[in-house]
């Protein structure tokens, strides 16, 4: 920590590295590059969507994702229910984006005393009921104390074929980039539920304005994991080549995509699905739609690969929508707009450090 | 939540159970009593300290635990390695409670921006500190901003073969009741540092007075798991009927083995394994040596029952003490004092909801 004498400041005391600065994705690769595995049954660990486990005659898929008060929900409009959801949700996407069945959960809580039982009744409801939905089996957790706040942790297992799991490293030059679903609407939900909390603060007696925008709110109070992905192409006999899920933007995972793939991408904005809605509450909005699909996230659709050999039996399936195609790294990561111009993709790092 | 119309308080509002009323274990058991469980696979899942998930010819051990500033630890004292260290081993020591080999972790960071990353990295470097030592991969974790202070949620699994696993559940009346290691030490090191920190709110300019205390200190911020025991036991032929690590103190953990085995306990005072400075600390504290170790936890040893008929392999085992054995539920959960005094065993319940 202190080794380097170049490191400090005027008053000779090590300079500190805020956390802002490195952001998440930085700051994963600092703490964890002095790791090192010791079980030849670890064959992935840190940088997928789950660490995958050989177990026997299939792999055991392993992730976890936090949800902190202040930073990923906020309970002014995040019904406990709808939250509980969710949190199940996030998870269980991580294990589709592996290709992988949802299997078990753990749920642990850190709660302050502003919370009351009955309120966390609803929570473990939400969970529930997204268990239910999944066929996920609720196995433990931790329950403790918190100074300030609500933080939600869950961990998952899945289960997969060792031939079936999709890596975020398989995509190669030539692949097709495709996406499930639409996106944008989780960010536009947002966009509107916080526009009328704004409202509320200055007048605390006015009602929000929420009806007809139930689509893009649900979006983003309740999503659902895309877990029936599998066995549609599985139906179609399409083995994606790489695939993530899109928690933080599609610019943002694509990005993952070819970094870890090794490639590059062309993705045309004008074929990002979005919804013809969205599309219009965005332009109210001020909002460019394809920016809303690029850099919102929180719509956790798939964004997966497929080879270009596929492309009939991929091509006029519903709710599959090919975007683009990747490239060899040194034709760059592309962004072709409608009118023909190429513009890097970037992406704006991480949601939680931004808010 | 809102069904009985007689839990409504005088204004007609529904009346809410606040969490200090209700405790952790009465939190666990109302939030998880609608939980069912889908696959066969799942053999174990809510009530142990790891659930048990059948994979092929073995069994993955899958545990969560949560670490919580200002309630699991004072960074006042803790320096950030030994806390990294210390959330990776209390998770280890769950997988060794079932008997089982620790294998891959999980570990998430919720922090807020008054940490550095030199922080973070001292952590880490903690956390792979005990990966090596108990030859765990780090595979995994998420890492989010945080409203207020520090928030660490570790995941862990482990494997056994499925009839090596030790559950709560499986002592039988006449069995032996076992501890590992001594106990109380860990509390006697809080004690003397929470000491320590009040002397120095007083005066800042005072030195903390830590030497001379090494052994109980250690024990408080650099706990060890007992991994080892799974194969002294092995090696002289003794296959624990239930097993419980010691994180809450020996009455809580003993409670647990009575209530899931449905037996009760003789428990002798005098035999309760306690390091002899520990005990001279203790008494100069004014605080009873054994209540110190039947309330105080965080010692991380193993407390677990063997048949009657292995009495002759662990009776002169170094590092073990019978303190007890286990009777018919009828005769109750009793600590017999020197005099020859019972005494009812009592928990304190939930160490997060105390302090």
């Amino acid at each position: 920590m202190y080794e380097k004498k170049d490191n400090r400041s005027a008053d000779n005391q090590p300079k500190l590295t805020s956390l802002t600065e490195l952001g998440e994705f930085g700051l994963i690769d600092r703490l964890t590059k002095n790791v090192k595995y010791h079980h030849p049954e670890t064959l992935m660990g840190i940088g997928d969507d789950a660490a995958v486990i050989e177990a026997g005659d299939k792999v055991i898929l392993f992730s976890t994702d936090l949800l902190v008060e202040g930073i990923h929900f906020d309970l002014t409009y995040m019904p406990f229910k709808h939250l509980g959801y969710k949190a199940a949700v996030v998870n269980i996407s991580d294990i589709a984006a592996m290709n992988g069945v949802p299997k078990q959960m753990t749920v642990s809580l850190a709660v302050s005393s502003r919370f009351s039982a009955e309120a966390l009744d609803e929570l473990y409801a939400g969970v529930v009921m997204a268990c239910e939905k999944y066929k996920v089996d609720l196995v433990g957790g931790d329950t403790s104390s918190n100074v300030k706040g609500l933080m939600i942790s869950v961990s998952i297992l899945g289960e997969a074929k060792k031939e079936e799991v999709t890596y975020r490293s398989g995509a190669r030059s030539g692949d097709l980039l495709c996406v499930t679903g639409d996106l944008g609407s989780a960010y536009i939900g947002l966009f509107i539920l916080e526009r009328e909390k704004s409202v509320f603060k200055v007048d605390p007696n006015m009602q929000p304005e929420l009806s007809g925008f139930d689509y893009q709110i649900g979006r983003q109070l309740r999503p659902e994991a895309r877990t029936d992905v599998r066995n549609l192409l599985i139906g179609i006999g399409v083995k994606p080549t790489s695939m993530i899920d899109i928690s933080d933007g599609l610019a943002s995972e694509i990005l993952h995509l070819c970094k870890q793939s090794g490639v590059g991408c062309k993705l045309f904005e004008g074929k990002i699905p979005i919804d013809e809605y969205t599309k219009e509450l965005a332009k109210e909005y001020k909002i460019i739609p394809s920016v809303a699909a690029l850099s919102g996230g929180e719509d956790y659709e798939l964004l997966f690969t497929v080879k270009q050999e596929d492309y009939e039996k991929i091509k006029d399936i519903v709710g599959i929508t090919i975007i683009g195609h990747m490239t060899a790294a040194s034709e760059g990561k592309l962004m072709i707009t409608p009118d023909g111009k190429a513009i890097p993709i970037t992406a704006q790092g991480w949601d939680g450090m931004r808010k």
